[in-house]
């Protein structure tokens, strides 16, 4: 209606920090080794990094790429990028040389925040190879080339530029359908919609201590970090899973929420099983229980409910819950709709199984310079999650396996037809078929199941070394078996998983439902 | 980004409904009298009635008016408006033949859904004088010419119209500081917003039973309403306010959320001294306690959190709330900025007090029609809320009091300026500055000190009726005072209000900090 109101009406994920300083100028926004930030520190120092930005011409479409562990900077850097009407992507530092190479060719990055602590080596290796004019600033370097300078750099008069909260603001990379991985851009209002639910199903407010525990580029860690920030509580990181360090935090910042892996609960239970450590901030129980969803809070804590439901990164993580009503992946989110679709977009019959397919503000933007997977992926008017379900007689979503393949390690995605793509580069292999093994500790092993070429020779040991060398290590093969044919689908070159997977100990896929 | 993701990203206010018939078909909708409708029956009436309203040529932009009690066609209606782009105005059916003839030529609607029973004889005096070329269907008869006939006449099928959730959805009319009201116009966004975070401090979910005992035209019973509906709740309606009525509602519905004006809970107490209605779904004790907040929900229900905070309908009823933390009138909402601002536009030092100045998505549009009203109150780049406040140390609100003065009565804002400019018109009038008196039933009652021209004569009753027949009955003086000089504020034409009231008796005036 009137101009001046469309105006007003903008609120972007940076106005988020703005109303903090006001509202909850004392309050402690970070703690971080031995940083402690107050909402007033956090919006200061977000708007002397926007100033620093927008002076080195970083604006609304600029790309700002953070190559490091968890810290409190990444929160810091995604609202400076909010304010200037950028976008962050939190890449994950467990990537190999080759991965991030490519990442920094897919991204595009205006700026690169680096760590060199335990990541250096790879980070430095793929920057000298990446080519590109993006400045690099390193995070843990004191001087006038580190991030502290750049922070430094800026002045403290915010310039309060207005934001559409359409913006793409959070870039994650995920869902290797095509073979790599693709930038799914997630605008202000997506991140701020999913937060209100969030802080709905985690009871989160300005009194929870949100433990950073679970890795910042993987969606189910950032949910409750958002969260958390959004309704003004306080955030606590540490650089990598460590059980010890983790229930030091618990116990020293009295943390309310948090992420942790699922092996590392076993861990914190062995090693807190004598009591020494007070965790009652976060367990009911001394020796932490068990937790039913590993993206989500323990059932029986404090103040928390239960946190399933079904979600990719491409609609911000989670689309429906179980704290909304229902059974299975519970309930339908107030801020999403989901419809069953066969191949040709049309809905299934009741009860029968379709692909989950998504629409409203929790669906991202599309992936970035993708343009044949986003057309590919929103037909019918719908985001196709490549992901299959079905609706129980009283409307609850059960999820029923990924449309195409995914192997779980730990929290890790791993999708075969990345690892079956690496593995064809091999001079030496003719065909391929990677499957998930389960184990009791990692949830999943990676396994190859490979056809050599006529005349062809080579061992295990060299499959494992060629992957290694090109993707992330937790993605390679850890067992490799040699066979003359792979059963394929009938009439199809598919390969026919379910005979696999049965010929060689395959299963354990990962299921929200 | 991507063009088809823009349009799959939209979710407007209609889609809520589309998804509950697919995530809670047999959930209840509705509980309204004898009728009982499902998720299910609420999406497929809706869908007929947005076709039936389609068809008739109503669709973006286009105005529906509600002229009647509370009633679940209300929502039913809103939703239908929302499906086609068009909003919908529920009126306050109390106002005299002059105030709906004076509200259908500002919202100039392009279908009217009236009501015989109680308020037939004041809308159709209002109809025959109003002219427009609106049509006229009624809601509470049967047959050809009423509302369900309406319905039937559109088709079952889901069109589907894609609809900007920033498209006006809501209109309420409020805040006559301009002498009289305007029609603010709230957006679908606005709404669902709101009903995230009203989720959020009321603890609604579809397990919750609404009571919509409050008007439909206030603010106050509308964000239980839609909180309710967006969470997948039932609401359950009753005409207008009776306490015996409401106490058999609240037993035979298991009501978890209600909305009851002040004055109604002290009669509700009383008849259920002796605890014979089982009110245990809402209240903890059977006589019912009195209730901190009367927008809100009892601080010590099961399950209910209280809800109080700062807000007025341009800002979708509360931006700020206790639930989220600090004092007075709480913390900030989320979704808002509010600055303290002086008349210059500046914010005021830490502290002192200014006008709350409000951003975000929970500002209405604006008013509808009032280009000059709109820019009064969209300076500075902020929505000027016309309250007077102050922050705590802390960062909390405090609710000062209105710039301009505001008189309670029972649940009802009543706006001097509107009142005084009826009694001018009267030709004996000179002078007249109209004040709030406390009542310990109605919280204050309205009286004007006049000033009579010279040689004028007037008595008490002919003032009264004078008002009677030009505005709502419940904004006319119940009492009234003849003075020789008003004091005005030294160096203005202004009254001295404080000093006027400390003269005749003037206090009490509503507070919300």
């Amino acid at each position: 209606m009137s101009g001046s109101y469309n105006l007003i009406r903008l609120h972007g994920f940076g106005d988020i920090a703005r109303e903090h300083r006001r509202s909850r100028p004392h309050l402690l926004a970070a703690v971080d080794g031995g940083t402690r930030l107050t909402y007033a520190d956090f919006d200061r120092r977000s708007t002397r990094l926007a100033n620093a930005l927008a002076d080195q011409g970083i604006g609304e479409g600029s790309r700002v790429l953070w190559l490091g562990q968890n810290s409190h900077r990444i929160l810091e850097t995604l609202v400076a990028c909010a304010k200037v009407g950028a976008s962050l992507c939190p890449a994950n530092w467990r990537s190999s040389v080759e991965e991030v190479k490519a990442l920094i060719a897919d991204y595009t990055p205006h700026l690169v925040i680096w760590q060199e602590a335990e990541v250096g080596e790879t980070m430095r290796a793929a920057r000298a190879d990446a080519g590109g004019d993006a400045r690099w600033v390193q995070h843990d370097l004191d001087g006038p080339d580190g991030y502290e300078a750049l922070i430094a750099a800026g002045d403290e008069q915010d310039r309060d530029l207005r934001i559409s909260p359409e913006l793409p603001l959070l870039a994650l990379f995920t869902a290797a359908f095509a073979g790599k991985p693709n930038a799914a851009m997630l605008p202000h209002s997506t991140l701020m919609y999913q937060n209100l639910l969030i802080s709905r199903g985690q009871m989160i407010d300005e009194r929870s201590v949100h433990l950073n525990s679970g890795p910042l580029f993987h969606i189910g860690t950032l949910l409750g970090t958002l969260a958390t920030f959004h309704l003004g509580g306080c955030n606590v990181y540490t650089p990598r899973v460590d059980a010890r360090t983790l229930l030091e935090l618990i116990q020293a910042e009295k943390v309310t929420h948090a992420f942790v892996p699922a092996p590392t609960i076993a861990q914190i239970r062995e090693i807190n099983k004598d009591g020494a450590y007070d965790v009652s901030s976060l367990w009911s129980s001394p020796a932490a229980p068990e937790w039913k969803f590993p993206m989500c809070m323990p059932a029986d804590a404090p103040m928390l409910r239960q946190m399933g439901g079904y979600g990719q990164s491409e609609v911000m993580g989670l689309i429906s819950f179980l704290f909304l009503g229902g059974t299975g992946a519970g309930r339908v989110s107030p801020m999403a709709q989901v419809a069953l679709l066969d191949d040709a977009g049309r809905e299934v019959p009741a009860g029968e199984v379709g692909e989950f397919a998504v629409r409203g503000p929790l669906v991202m933007a599309g992936y970035l310079g993708a343009a044949a997977e986003n057309e590919r992926r929103s037909r019918f008017g719908w985001h196709l999650t490549n992901d299959l379900g079905r609706r129980t007689e009283d409307g609850s979503l059960i999820f029923v396996g990924p449309k195409m393949a995914m192997i779980k390690s730990a929290d890790e995605n791993i999708y075969p037809v990345e690892v079956e793509a690496c593995i064809r580069q091999h001079p030496a292999v003719a065909d391929v078929c990677v499957i998930g093994v389960p184990d009791p500790v990692w949830r999943q092993n990676v396994k190859a199941v490979i056809v050599l070429k006529a005349d062809a020779s080579v061992g295990e040991a060299e499959i494992v070394e060629h992957c290694r060398a090109r993707i992330a290590s937790y993605k390679k093969p850890k067992l490799v078996a040699f066979v003359t044919a792979l059963p394929k689908i009938p009439g199809t070159q598919f390969n026919d998983r379910k005979a696999i997977d049965a010929a060689h100990g395959g299963g354990g896929y990962p299921s929200f439902g």
